[in-house]
């Protein structure tokens, strides 16, 4: 049992969310990307049958499937199951999450005149199963839940591209030609993400997490023109809230500061690049999240204590830091290791941190 | 006509190869990877019936789709139209190139066993229509040929997934599991690859490209350890021909400095970041190639020249720069957006090279 599992009368004191405030904690909090996941055999058995939006939209599921990780590997945060594109179904777009696939929309943005059919996110009306699994989260749960949205570029991408896309090419192709458009589909996205965040904040989550899952496929400049504008505004809309607003993507190595500066207090660092060096991108005054590499979660055990040993050593010394993966975890994992991964972070960061 | 059109006695002294040996030229030379490709109407007409690898195959075809660039857009140099995986399926791994997946590998590589599937490459009995292709094209091209090979760390990915992945999941775990074996794999799969790349120099190919389009899944510490000795082992055994050596990976910018070490002339450097930031982290000493981002042909024509322009701004001063895209020429690009950005390089690059 990890230290996670000791029941603090104060979440507002746990080491997750001191980290993410920079504040010393008494050992490195961690929890995984896609911890909720098929890597576990409960998450298996219990998704049997169920379709992905379907299990999102049933509280009962939501709830068990987010503690299913907590109670196994004895993590410092849960974070919400869910999708990112289930808020932009709520309001109306035909999609759906087809297994081995992902995302596929049924009918593709094409042009300006599809930028109507996104209409205001209502959480109440739209997907109040989001806030009442919430509600049944924080009841249950001794450490922080994570909230989460999807980023305006990512989910353009899947609205232009019609489902996931290697090159985003359509995306870019819609942004380069028609900025003022795009500039309109990304603030109509960044609302809906806003609206979805407070909503969860407001039930009971007390971190948020903004996933810009294919903002590595852009430039530092373009970023800058394109993406950079419709985060900030999510950001900003959280700021009175008072919770950790995370942000990660993969690949984003060149977009760090970037995305620190679109308002997040904490930076995920993919695993391109060594933590430290990913520290110095996103500048001071930033916690950082990552960031192991989950294939070698694959590899023998030798080598996967070796590597969390190695983040932890680039983390000394750093403002902040959340144990994470550099990525989601991969589904062929063995959740024994995670377990281990959980319980070295721990006792190792215990052991020398000094802060 | 672009310049590329003029013939010259001695290709020697084209602005290709002058470029890549970084000596001045009279106008930046430009080629596209994929320039042979689906984007062509010319080269859907002529692969209709006939699959990838039995086009790569048959001389006449690629001599046909290697020329059909080069005189359709008025690129500085040619590349040898064929793909990374034909050797490996010359020495007798049975693999197909699926249409829309790409390269199926029918018994993917597990362990160390497996290693023995992989004979040495002998040019002239195993592939004898490649170099009959590079001497029918040289006898026709008025600009130099690049030939090309994949790079140990692609193809062993190829070799150990059974095909593309995302994640390269079982390939890093592979390495790191098995250190020798995966050491083995990948000389091996050097050793092809530079019989390959010195059979289509002894047959005429001016310069070659080493594609490592997969390294961008790795760290810098993780491509030093694994990848670095054995693509060193190519360039190392290219040494003595004298032509120019490019190295492209996409996804690749924390490793520039290591791929320029690898032994590279030449450092492709994709769209994900400035062109003078790349050529800065392949150090001083090599040419750099790229970076127009594929997806930005696809904008309105003032964006894409306001974009071109930018790449050859930023490459003023730079000891040596060859245009191209920071990645292959996407199916859905319109030539002539091709043809006119190869016009406006050289056009531009005439008006300001002061070399």
């Amino acid at each position: 049992m990890g230290p996670s599992l000791i029941v603090t009368t104060d979440l507002n004191d746990s080491a997750f969310l001191r980290a993410c405030r920079r504040e010393p904690v008494p050992y490195t909090p961690v929890w995984f990307m896609r911890q909720a996941g098929r890597a576990l055999p409960e998450y298996r058995e219990i998704r049997r049958g169920v379709s992905m939006l379907d299990s999102c939209m049933r509280p009962d599921l939501v709830t068990e499937i987010t503690l299913q990780p907590v109670r196994r590997l004895g993590v410092d945060a849960a974070i919400l199951f869910s999708d990112i594109v289930l808020p932009l179904r709520a309001v109306g777009v035909g999609l759906d999450i087809v297994p081995g696939v992902g995302p596929v929309v049924a009918e593709p943005f094409r042009g300006p005149a599809d930028i109507d059919r996104l209409r205001p996110l209502e959480p109440d009306e739209d997907v109040p199963y989001v806030a009442e699994a919430v509600r049944l989260l924080v009841k249950e749960l001794a450490v922080p839940l994570i909230g989460f949205a999807g980023a305006p570029f990512t989910l353009a991408s899947y609205l232009v591209e019609g489902g996931a896309s290697k090159t985003h090419a359509r995306t870019k192709a819609f942004m380069y030609a028609d900025p003022a458009g795009w500039a309109l589909l990304t603030e109509r996205l960044a609302d809906i993400a806003l609206a979805s965040l407070r909503a969860q904040v407001h039930a009971g989550a007390s971190a948020v997490q903004l996933f810009d899952s294919w903002a590595g496929a852009l430039s530092a400049a373009d970023y800058a023109t394109y993406v950079l504008p419709a985060s900030r505004r999510i950001f900003a809309g959280l700021a009175d809230l008072g919770v950790p607003r995370i942000h990660f993507g993969v690949g984003t190595g060149e977009l760090l500061g970037l995305m620190g500066e679109a308002g997040a207090d904490v930076v995920g660092v993919d695993f391109h690049l060594p933590i430290d060096e990913g520290a110095r991108r996103v500048g001071p005054g930033r916690a950082v999240q990552g960031n192991l590499d989950p294939a070698a979660c694959l590899a023998p055990w030798e080598v996967v204590a070796a590597r969390t040993r190695d983040v932890l050593d680039r983390a000394k010394g750093l403002e902040g830091h959340v144990f994470n993966l550099g990525h989601g975890v991969l589904p062929e994992t063995d959740p024994d290791v995670l377990e281990r991964v959980v319980d070295l972070v721990h006792t190792e960061s215990a052991r020398t941190t000094t802060r």
